[in-house]
């Protein structure tokens, strides 16, 4: 329950409040479950904080989180309903991010991929929203899709007050080391090794 | 993304919709942060699959998790305005479980601990819901407040279909060996070690 209470009190120059309102840049990595979870976790409650979320998923299958996705969704809508918590935007690459044109030439998947970022790239220097999941992001870094060196520049310099949570296995040195919170979960045991499949409500 | 591949078939005399219809018992263990906000995104997800869910937080403070705590009954109120996902129960040790009264003899934390886990234990044998978060389960059972012994015997034998997820550091090797599924979050670095504090919105 580490709530308050920080280890060392740094030589850096801020008051404690501007070191408490400091934006987080987490990384989530490893090869356990949790990571995307513990995201969107952090998003609904961001949500609630009345911080605006942007989800930007980097995956191919249009079904991966779909139980996440309406229910963050779902919570945008209660937004505008209720004025309660914040507007929330969620987009995937799945078959296309929602603004690209679906008859655009934008079918490869490292295309897609370098264009959710510049889009992302973009947000951030307009400060679009105020908490960010860049979900499996970790794998168009490892394969190269999107320049990590430009990720990191893009990160450290980005303005005002906007929070990126990024998730994948693999998280690279160069991206952990300026990364504020990185936590790595790892695989104790599974189901699957058992031969189970997974199960709608439990594992999406 | 491991969804659907099971890394073995077992020898266990079940179909492949017997395993996948199982319970699912998980630990949430290890040193790091994404415990129980993965719990809780899994409760959330569950939610939105239609599955009734208890929170059962074994924490002093009435502060832990407020957030989610927020965010979840709202999901169980909107639940009964709209008959969308489930029901959400939250129940917390904080200043004395809700069921419990406030004058009565229960203010030691060791009795309101085995108070919680009585109740837990009732409501497993009549199956009140169908996903239950113990959150911060590990500490009573670590120091000796439950019996592991009498918890191991009542989740591996618990009737129905009731997932279960316990949270916190140091889970015991019984525990782990009797789960289905066991993340262990581990801090690879943490904001507070930079001398930052939790700020709402990121850290609860």
């Amino acid at each position: 329950m580490p709530r308050g209470v920080p280890a060392v009190i740094p030589d850096d120059g801020l008051t404690t409040r501007q070191r408490r309102n400091a934006p987080v840049l987490a990384v989530h990595t490893g090869d356990g479950k949790g990571k995307s979870t513990a995201a969107f976790g952090m998003a609904v409650r961001a949500w609630n904080s009345g911080l605006s979320i942007g989800v930007f998923q980097f995956v191919k299958s249009a079904k991966w989180r779909v139980g996440e996705e309406t229910v963050l969704t779902r919570l945008g809508r209660l937004h505008e309903e209720t004025g309660e918590g914040a507007p929330v935007e969620w987009h995937k690459m799945g078959q296309g991010w929602s603004w690209i044109r679906h008859d655009a030439d934008v079918t490869d998947h490292a295309e897609q991929a370098a264009a959710g970022w510049r889009e992302i790239r973009r947000r951030l220097a307009n400060e679009v929203h105020d908490f960010y999941v860049l979900d499996e992001f970790t794998y168009p870094l490892k394969w190269g899709w999107v320049d990590t060196g430009e990720v990191i520049e893009t990160l450290t310099t980005r303005p005002g007050r906007q929070h990126v949570i990024i998730t994948g296995r693999d998280a690279s040195p160069e991206l952990m080391d300026v990364a504020d919170l990185v936590t790595e979960m790892h695989k104790v045991k599974h189901p699957m090794d058992a031969g189970r499949k997974g199960q709608k409500g439990i594992e999406w």
